[in-house]
């Protein structure tokens, strides 16, 4: 309720302020007449998207995404972009907009906005609504500072400082999604965000971008190319919705669907189906159920009255007449889908009856977490419908096809494919070339690097802004370091000992036994031998050691650490981290 | 050179063994008529395979597969199958076994053969050196232990007990790899191992399994399904080798190719393709080496002399003379194609010239590995080739047509489908439905779940044998418990925190500050306030500690893990786990 007004009064606000055109300076202008790009994440590590465009004194910034930890980062909850080029520079931000709604692209907005001074933030509504409630789900109370412009038409141009600033269309798998066009006094950019090309049932495209090559030129293409090398034929949602309608009604018993909350084009799709089909839809998982909720405000689901119910009236309602949904289709440990799936929910059990549906478009990483669940899915229900079934997934990113299509439509001057691996860029480059574009006119763009553009053209300088990992966890932003990381991976692996000798300090002797602790390393209790052959082991360290060494207890400590790691890889060949303790008494 | 000669002398000790008929029995037998069949592993998590055949007195089993461990095992080797069951029953073994030499069939053998007091082991020629090498491996010079029987010949029959053995071949992505007829007093059991359908340039499958259909009734089908799902149109091998072929043609540089060194086949055609056109092949890469050398020594690898070349030899050949094998196309950090692509590779740089080839075809969990090191190769090389660019990879495993074929081959009256992973069994039993199989002929077996075939047919019973885990970490087997791991989890995940009290036994109070260490939890130098804090808190808990509460020691260890626990939460939302050590003074 408090979120809702919330969203209520700053939605008042941005009305207000949204023809606002910051043009003022406290800054001397720069004698600098060149635009620099810099593209931030998406280049080595898809993820925690941003690009700064920086024109003299004025700078505008796109996206604020997060990225979700490699395999080497244990603990850590997300990694966002590196800000440091920014410091001292935080008056000059004109602008941030967003392309759309997805936490790869405005996931690190609350972290980095408020350190920025909360520069001025534009985007269309749901993207505003979901930045919002991030806000909010981050630092309650906070969304007030949030000072944001809405797009409510895509006619809308604004003028930020130097750059002049439009929006266009563009289809991807969450509600309104769009590219932008920055004017800049040495050329156009046109950045499609993340992107697809939507096809109706016979197979066309249904959006057309040759209207962005008559564009004042150079025109310089900045394209999101995750899908580069995808060579699959497109699917078209019209075929898919007839596929999940299908299902829908065949059900004999409830259909229990495990999505991503952030896919709101195809929540929307199955509340419609389901709601064609006469049936109730419960939801469930906090992020879902306020994804739908903020959606339903806004407008972009609707839904009759009584459509939706709450997962725990399903009782109430005949098996036939149930669809539900659910978060977590790549069986992310503690979301719904999975609870669900291990029988740990408190309303919803599998029967055999049930129909169950769920996504196999896997996110890297995620694959054996799928595979488990797969199988304990299939031991429940005899009904079950996932991508390598049956294909009931609409890729959000554009496929090769896709990519030569938008490239021939728009007919770029400069083209610097983006938000995708090193390799995909490269691929991407090579795909333009096959169809004719120079060489010297695509620039790959690495992970902070920054390319120039001046009345002489443009290309990718040898500078570089800061990139280090700024690792986010619990409460702690960028506080994780690689040592810390270290230490973690090293535990995970062979575990830890921590060995206490008590020191007499008078005489440097060893008073009592050692203390000898392990966690991760062996179990202690069917280990007994080796930790008392480790523990006579410390007693001969401590004996041998003379107390004159100077620095005494960390040349002991050194010993102990060295001797006993040894000693242990040769008995057991694992390599714990030891960790000794010297007290003195 | 040791390893060779050892080889050498226990195949000529088996040639003199290998018709021996074992039929003796110790125990009297049993009255049970009916022949018992349990799948271990492969059939929960694909891997650690290993099927065991049992009537009356008489067991007969077919492979010992390790399977490599989850994500939520760290540090763990790998883990072998669970033969609890057998113990007890070792004399009653009649004979091993192995299908083909690969990891997940004949991996778990060096220790599981030892445990069993090395019954008879069976297998062709290449799977035998094979074996005989990992034995050797495991431990020197426990070769002599193993007591082999080798298949010279597929018309070679065999009788183990009760059972008659024959084989057939099989195509597989390594030489020599077979399929078995168990013959029964209760039916005939064809097992396929890990097999595939090889076509030739036409399309059209070499092998033809129909004259399985004319056994004796009824037949039993045990079939690898882990392709069964897979739709895609089979590559054929003679296509895979032109385009090889032709690779090497063009390279105007070094080709370098990162492969398994299990992929023998795959490795016999390129070296047959360099040999072609007169360039010579590098190898590196310890296990790689090994497999070449194995198949040389058995004629199954042929090169003229001078074409395999050291890999330190390299630089004395023109660059387009080159051709260089090395191990780890899955990214695995230790292998050779990572040193090579990170540029720790003492004798091989990567340079713009080469080309670069390695399969795609990914292992679950290897992705983001495989990911970087594509971006790495990229930046090297101009010429990169893998799965997603070009088609070189064979899949050692029958596809879904492939499945289908055989089926209607070999007719069998029952059918199990085993060596994958559960939700695809359901699948292979729905596609056996779906060409007219019954489902009551059609058996799915759990890990450990006894299947019964007696005169009145067959079942899955209700009956299972002891599947638990069994870790191998280091040098120890089956010590691993799962406490141990989860204690590597927790510390993986937010690190650990050790804090030391020193107390006066007589008063109970506080001898000096406590100590505290953490490890992967906060970087210490940067978090003195946080640790002045929580060792504050420390202080606070001892000084409030009545010294008069019975077991002392353990009430306040307690109540330092769960107030301090708490108190790190609070102040940083992570979960280090909290290690408490009360020193007595």
């Amino acid at each position: 309720m408090f979120y809702k007004k919330q969203t209520h009064r700053s939605h008042d606000r941005s009305h207000n302020r949204q023809r606002i055109i910051k043009t003022t300076s406290h800054h001397p202008p720069t004698s600098e007449n060149k635009l620099k790009i810099i593209a931030l994440g998406g280049m080595e590590e898809v993820g925690r998207n941003m690009t700064i465009f920086e024109y003299g004194d004025d700078i505008v910034i796109l996206d604020m995404g997060l990225q979700f930890p490699e395999e080497d980062m244990p603990g850590i909850d997300y990694i966002i972009p590196n800000i440091d080029y920014l410091k001292g520079k935080e008056d000059r931000i004109r602008a941030v907009i967003f392309s759309h709604a997805h936490m790869d692209h405005i996931g690190a907005a609350p972290i980095l906005l408020e350190r920025l001074g909360f520069p001025l933030v534009v985007g269309r509504p749901l993207t505003l609504a979901f930045l919002k409630h991030r806000q909010e789900d981050y630092k309650p109370n906070t969304v007030k500072n949030l000072k944001t412009v809405v797009i409510k038409s895509l006619q809308d141009t604004f003028k930020f400082g130097i750059f002049k600033l439009k929006f266009f269309q563009v289809e991807h798998s969450i509600m309104d999604a769009v590219g932008i066009v920055l004017e800049t006094p040495v050329g156009n950019v046109v950045h499609l965000g993340d992107w697809t090309l939507e096809k109706n049932e016979n197979g066309q495209a249904t959006l057309d971008y040759s209207f962005l090559s008559r564009l004042k030129r150079p025109i310089i293409l900045m394209s999101e190319a995750l899908g580069v090398i995808d060579v699959r034929p497109s699917t078209n949602s019209p075929k898919m919705k007839k596929n999940l309608t299908q299902i829908l009604e065949k059900a004999e018993g409830r259909v229990i669907i495990g999505t991503f909350a952030s896919q709101i084009e195809r929540i929307e799709w199955i509340i419609e189906a389901a709601e064609k089909l006469d049936k109730k839809i419960a939801v469930d998982g906090y992020s879902m159920k306020m994804n739908i909720e903020i959606a339903k405000e806004l407008g972009y689901i609707k839904t009759h009255k009584g459509t939706l119910i709450k997962i725990d009236e399903i009782h109430n309602y005949p098996d036939k007449k149930l669809v539900i949904l659910v978060t977590g289709a790549q069986g992310e440990s503690n979301a719904v889908f999975s609870r669900v799936v291990t029988g740990s929910h408190r309303n919803l059990k599998i029967k055999k009856s049930d129909t169950i549906i769920f996504s196999s478009s896997i996110i890297p990483g995620n694959e054996r977490s799928i595979q488990k669940l797969k199988d304990s899915i299939y031991r429940q229900s005899e009904n079950v419908i996932h991508g390598e079934i049956m294909d009931i997934h609409v890729s959000g990113h554009a496929n090769r096809e896709d990519n030569i299509q938008v490239l021939k439509q728009i007919r770029p001057d400069y083209y610097i494919p983006v938000y995708a691996y090193h390799y995909m860029l490269v691929e991407a480059a090579k795909l333009a070339k096959s169809i004719g574009f120079s060489e010297k006119n695509i620039l790959i763009l690495d992970n902070g690097q920054i390319a120039e553009f001046d009345a002489h053209g443009g290309r990718a300088t040898d500078k570089r802004i800061p990139v280090e990992y700024v690792f986010v966890d619990g409460l702690g932003i960028g506080d994780i370091s690689h040592i810390v990381l270290r230490d973690r991976r090293v535990m995970a692996e062979d575990g830890m000992i921590v060995i206490i000798a008590t020191i007499n300090t008078s005489t440097g002797k060893l008073v009592g036994n050692p203390d000898i602790i392990s966690r991760g390393f062996v179990y202690m209790k069917e280990q007994k031998e080796l930790i008392e052959k480790t523990r006579h082991k410390v007693k001969k360290i401590c004996e041998d050691h003379n107390k004159e060494t100077p620095a005494f207890e960390d040349h002991l400590k050194n010993e102990i650490r060295n001797q006993i790691g040894e000693f242990l890889y040769k008995q057991t060949e694992r390599r714990p981290m030891v960790l000794p303790v010297v007290i003195k008494v």
